[in-house]
């Protein structure tokens, strides 16, 4: 009999670290290779940072909710995403997918519409990408480049100890939106005569279907000359990025549950649907903000922005990582991330 | 009702200018967009190379005869034949993938082993890349980078009048090899008792399974100092292709039947199976060889290479596209490439 690991028992940092583990590096110009939210390549002086994704139907959309124009939009997003969050700005994508004759060449138009509404409002240029036929689903791989002055790149693996700990925006929405939908979806099967009526969450339903991507956080942080010691983008929630940056940086930390931003839309729904807004916050994904450490000497000036939250600091490893919650008790960070929390 | 237009009544490439018909280019440093083997652009001095392609089980790969460790390989191997096809030295990839847990961790490994393998034939660096579920069906997308003296690069679109086509190694044998899968795939079916006897056929069936991309015929090419007017990659067989170069130059073609280079393998298979060894190597597709035009000037130096045919030469557009037969016949050329060949 053969060896037969499931994939299921590595999970999927598990898997990538299994996967890459001989990986040797030919390339002089290669200065940072997998692991990151990006890849870094040296082009004769400036650096080049690369990033991927790919988006599966029935894995990470489904169509009965997910409008085609918002899906070449986000498709997008979520890859200049990752650029940001290395500290660099995106230039260029390639966007390939494959697709079953399911599809009109109208509905890939509102695709690609989206991807352009994408690339015009952050400046990008399609410059590639395949087109091919699939059995069953429709799936999107987006490839996107972008640049950073030399060595400027920023890693999630430089944290220290007593930098405070930052994110952008609001966290949990786009989860409880993804709920939202999901319950009405579930409403509609039973009865499609019911019509969902969701115009008082456009809230939490933008923040699930049309992210965006924080370009405007790098900017505050460039004119206000703050450098943060790390970063990376929040995809998969808040905790499960928090021990990314502590796990990379040999790092532990505390977040306080009360500086955690939650936005008040989200907080409604969380109530209704009898779910916690922080555990949203801590394990729903796909909010697309910046996570990132600075020097405790640049807290003056992060506080100029509202769109910023200090949530916590930067401990020895030898800490731990914990939530402390609003009653004062201490909890260790659960990293079910994403995908647990899906299934 | 809304329209519907069927994907099928454009065709690929009628797709792709469809989809891409509003495209505005926003970046002073996006040289070569959509069209060509890989889009071009300019990273402060030197010039980055970018292609993608994606492959889908089921229409492009059958695991019942494709070993992972193979389709590793080629999945790699068919983008930086793109890349070289563009003049460009490939340095950098991304491989993404989405698979069902039907595949277990030493299957996904066996696969990225092909893909190291690659990577250290061709000295490129695997930098990054996604893996994702799937509902169904194994999904690869890889993004090659590449490097190029600024404006070396050579696109498709450059041929001019008088020039003279030549193709690298032999046509056709990738196609037979599929062919020869197929069938013995369909016995087996019908007879899983029955053991496919394959050791004849190691050419053709590696042709297909295991192509190189030729980075030699660079060198070649650098090395006695020809610079092809235009080039591209044989992936849809050299019908498709040699259209492909005339239609962007704004020519015409003449091929000589007797001059397309079909290995002796191939005929003896094509001869096997009752086809035309020439319609293999016009329709086939998968050889990954590149076709380019030289200056007449240039004749005498291809010579000296035995890996280089030339096979025509380029008129005016007037005079359309043909092939003349080895008993004197004029043919127009049909574009049925790879796809119609399946179906």
């Amino acid at each position: 009999m053969e060896e037969r690991t499931e994939i299921e028992s590595l999970g999927e940092f598990g898997l990538i670290e299994y996967l890459t583990r001989n990986i040797e590096i030919q390339n002089a110009g290669t200065i940072l290779g997998v692991g990151d939210d990006g890849a870094v390549i040296d082009h004769f002086g400036k650096q080049t940072v690369i990033s991927t994704d790919m988006l599966v139907e029935g894995i990470h959309f489904d169509f009965m909710y997910t409008p085609l124009k918002h899906l070449g939009y986000k498709s997008v997003v979520v890859n200049l995403s990752d650029i940001y969050a290395m500290g660099a700005i995106p230039t260029h994508i390639t966007v390939s997918i494959a697709f079953s004759n399911r599809l009109s060449v109208e509905a890939l138009n509102e695709f690609y519409e989206g991807v352009y509404a994408a690339c015009e409002k952050y400046n990008v240029d399609l410059i590639g990408g395949d087109t091919s036929s699939s059995q069953k689903g429709f799936v999107i791989s987006v490839t996107a480049i972008g640049e950073v002055t030399p060595m400027q790149f920023i890693k999630r693996s430089t944290a220290q100890k007593g930098d405070l700990l930052c994110v952008s925006g609001d966290l949990g929405a786009a989860f409880l939106g993804l709920t939202l939908l999901e319950r009405e979806k579930q409403i509609y099967l039973e009865n499609p005569n019911i019509q969902p009526d969701l115009e008082e969450e456009t809230y939490i339903i933008g923040r699930q279907l049309k992210p965006e991507a924080r370009h405007d956080i790098l900017g505050f942080l460039l004119h206000h000359k703050i450098t943060p010691t790390s970063m990376m983008d929040v995809s998969d929630g808040l905790s499960s990025e928090a021990i990314h940056i502590c796990k990379q940086s040999n790092l532990g930390c505390v977040i306080y549950e009360e500086k955690i931003p939650i936005a008040e839309k989200a907080r409604e729904a969380a109530f209704k649907f009898g779910l916690d807004p922080t555990a949203c916050a801590l394990s729903g994904g796909e909010d697309y903000e910046l996570l990132f450490t600075i020097k405790q000497e640049d807290y003056d000036k992060i506080t100029a922005s509202e769109e910023i939250s200090v949530i916590g600091y930067m401990t020895d490893i030898s800490e731990g990582t914990h939530i402390i919650t609003k009653q004062g008790n201490k909890h260790k960070l659960q990293a079910q991330g994403w995908n647990a929390f899906k299934q």
